[in-house]
């Protein structure tokens, strides 16, 4: 039960993370300007990610909450209850708690990223592959959805939203959480 | 057993929907005209979900998918398994498959809804509360969480991604289908 508990535990905070897949091309028509504004602003975000990642292998709370909006202008759905984290400090919070049982670097992989900016606003979602060992030697490895909302604040992209989950096995009413992509 | 099963695929389709609620301010210091843009785009986008839920409540899937990018452009991550689901059509037969087990019209209710617009992209996330009864007799009544991210394609806006979920009860390694914001 302890080993469940650290699986699940696991979960709790598996983020959007480094770009290592496909981006999905724009399907509206925008000028060159616009076309050139978003590339640049889609591998700004794309490299915030890049970033995110080594922090989060490296559980780093400090450098992983540099890239997250300040105050109360973070909501989370994390992949267990309650149905809302409100705010920074909670969410930092969630982060230290989640980093803490694991022995070494954090594991994590990205598949079928898709990356679109406009103007201030960005969207991120992919799986994500988390794995690594846990203090208690036991090992861990499974994969989940993410789903990030970013805002361009002075000038410096900073993610406002996380939508983290695994979906629900409705045959047995249990997270569904040995799902490969 | 069956309705339980009929709670589980209720929880299939709660999408995003009608803006019954706050709107987050933006954070940025953007000029005049660009928040004159986003503050359109964004009541835009708030339109866009109250017709879609007018849509949901009268179980219309043609008005629904009305609403979303065609073809591949749509990638969902919903309540249950696979991990995610790949283009229009599959979303469309999911609509279909969930909304035929209700008996009369499906109540949607939103809680703390943000919304965001940049550009051509735009975010939205909140809580959603389903309600109805089903064709056994049965009634529903539940919450989840609920992201959009959605594109402007040749001057309208479109679904292009959803995120639906419910939090995973860590406790019972079940899906946390009874809680309340």
């Amino acid at each position: 039960m302890k080993a469940f508990r650290f699986l699940l535990v696991a979960l709790l905070f598996a983020l959007p993370a480094a770009a290592q897949d496909t981006t999905k091309p724009s399907t509206t028509a925008p000028t060159k300007q616009h076309q050139s504004a978003a590339s640049a602003d889609e591998g700004s975000i794309r490299q915030l990610y890049e970033s995110w990642a080594k922090a989060f292998r490296a559980k780093d709370v400090t450098a992983i909450m540099s890239f997250y909006a300040s105050g109360d202008a973070v909501i989370a759905y994390d992949v267990i209850p309650p149905l809302q984290y409100k705010g920074f400090d909670t969410y930092k919070k969630d982060y230290t708690d989640f980093l803490a049982p694991f022995k070494g670097p954090v594991g994590i992989e990205f598949r079928d990223m898709h990356i679109y900016a406009g103007g201030d606003v960005g969207l991120v979602h992919c799986l994500e592959r988390i794995s690594g060992t846990m203090q208690n030697g036991q090992k861990v490895d499974f994969w989940l959805r993410a789903t990030s909302g970013l805002r361009k604040i002075n000038g410096k992209w900073l993610i406002v939203h996380d939508h983290i989950s695994v979906p629900a096995d409705f045959n047995t009413g249990k997270a569904a959480m040995d799902l490969k992509p």
